[in-house]
């Protein structure tokens, strides 16, 4: 028994080789029932991929990296990181590719990039988690690897960004509380070296006139923290915008705990519309974002540049949204 | 200029170049010093290691994979996953192997098992969500591919299983429960496919005398809904065990919305000691799982049977442990 061929498929299809090596590579553009034939031909005669072959063949690893350098507990807490990669996995699937993860403590990020460039296991990666003046980019040129960057750096980069922009959900949130009297707004933000921490914070800093800043680590841990420290404080506020849902939502039930009621003495919001923000008690108001659309986006654009090898431009996405639900009021006679 | 070899940097550090390839391929069992001799005379002359052909020279990809079919909104709000994955990936960086990854729909999971094992893309998988006589386990010996299960089936396997067992934590809330008075404790479970789903609803079942039962989907708005169904029936219950902490958190708010006092007037126990559950107002009674040490003793026994070749045991891990918070009180006068 030899191993049947794509010449043996196409046959029994009755079509050509290009169009079964086509549509047997997971590539896009062929009609729905010509493509079933190949695959019912292709199962028929008991043709599998030899990836390896494959592979050599064009010197394509047909898989794509994702290196991510974070602790094991800000995973999991992190509604972004699985919606992000199921959106990616949509595009990847379609086209055949398939996504090797690396996760690495943050001083090994730089080896895990090396090390999946030298051993030729992906043909391109993606970057999140960029940081303020970010090494990645230099390193990633420095490579020849072809990357997708979440957000646009603060350092020049050659490569397509997903145009991820936090500000204009933190401002609608700022000018939500504003509308509703609040003046003195606070805010709760992530560590100040990740990009998107420091927009967030620079948006609320434009956009109130005054209030407490603190700096938090998006953990729930972290939230509560923060929220007593301004709870303590002389001048408390009289909302607070955090950095994340999971800060906020730990942050109401320290307010509880101090015996101040959200929304009627504190009004909160949060970042993410995570799937219990509607389900807490006052109901979360929150920013609504859409990593799963980054994702496919991200994918879709990575593979572009990897089969097309030209300069791809920046992709849109739609800017983030307030969603209004129980946590937010009017200052009313309470405040002190 | 040719590329250097195993040779060289074994020259260069003075020893075997047995011992090269054996701390290149990152396996353990060399000292200390000498492992890092050698990776420093390989960074050095700029030695890397050639994936591909390493591959095909031994056959091995050099890879493991898992497949998930789960819907993007569940993985997102699943704190087992990103945990499972971060445990993998410790064990798989320290011997130099990678993860690949796929997110399928549930229709599409079989074949996506099939592409894995026909693109020799992977020298084994891990199995997830296991289900109610699951059909992996044959599809997966009739690929003959290495594969390590997450609990042990309810069907036949020769795989080895990472024995987690969700009954002792789920009869430890329950007898928590009863040591507190209560008499009437409703269950809200998971989907009744899912093997664990329905290991602890028979945990429950089996230690409880008396109380309701609501399938559910481990979504908060599943959770949500499953309470009032609880809230609104003629025989409320005094505490309900909640099959995970989303659900949990979720009938929280629900009670609160209905004016009924947790825990004074209804206890609430979850499951996953996620890390929002101790930064709720109460705090949740929980029961706290370890899938990241499940993620690191899975991949090592996955690793052993691909490089082994032979059975392998299953592997014994701690049982599930109650953490008593503040979502739990005595029965009290307010009960009707």
């Amino acid at each position: 028994m030899t191993r049947p061929t794509i010449r043996d498929v196409a046959q029994a299809a009755g079509v050509s080789k290009g169009t079964v090596s086509f549509v047997l590579n997971g590539r896009p553009g062929v009609a729905e029932d010509t493509k079933r034939r190949i695959l019912a031909a292709a199962e028929a005669l008991g043709w599998t991929p030899s990836h390896q072959a494959r592979a050599l063949s064009v010197s394509r690893a047909f898989a794509v990296g994702l290196v991510l350098a974070r602790e094991p507990e800000l995973l999991g807490a992190d509604p972004f990181f699985p919606a992000f990669i199921a959106g990616v996995e949509r595009t990847l699937s379609d086209r055949g590719q398939s996504l090797v993860l690396q996760v690495v403590p943050e001083d090994e990020e730089e080896a895990g990039y090396r090390r999946l460039a030298g051993s030729k296991r992906v043909d391109g990666v993606f970057v999140l988690d960029l940081r303020v003046g970010d090494t990645r980019i230099a390193l990633l040129e420095e490579l020849a690897m072809p990357a997708v960057t979440i957000a646009r750096p603060d350092v020049p980069s050659s490569f397509p960004a997903v145009l991820v922009d936090d500000r204009p959900g933190i401002v609608a949130a700022v000018r939500h509380l504003q509308e509703l009297g609040h003046r003195r707004i606070a805010h709760v933000g992530g560590p100040a070296h990740f990009l998107h921490a420091a927009i967030r914070k620079d948006a609320w800093e434009r956009t109130t006139e005054d209030g407490p800043y603190v700096e938090a680590d998006f953990s729930a841990a972290g939230g509560a923290q923060a929220t007593r420290a301004l709870l303590e404080s002389g001048q408390r506020p009289t909302a607070i915008v955090y950095a994340n849902d999971l800060m906020a939502i730990a942050g109401m039930a320290v307010a509880q705990e101090y015996g101040i009621a959200v929304p009627a003495q504190l009004s909160v919001t949060g970042f993410d519309n995570t799937e219990l923000a509607g389900y807490v008690s006052p109901p979360l108001t929150t920013v609504r974002t859409d990593p799963y659309l980054w994702g496919r986006e991200a994918a879709q654009a990575l593979l572009d540049l990897i089969e097309g090898g030209d300069r791809h431009g920046d992709i849109p996405v739609p800017p983030a949204q307030l969603v209004v639900r129980g946590s937010t009021a009017p200052t009313g006679g309470t405040e002190r």
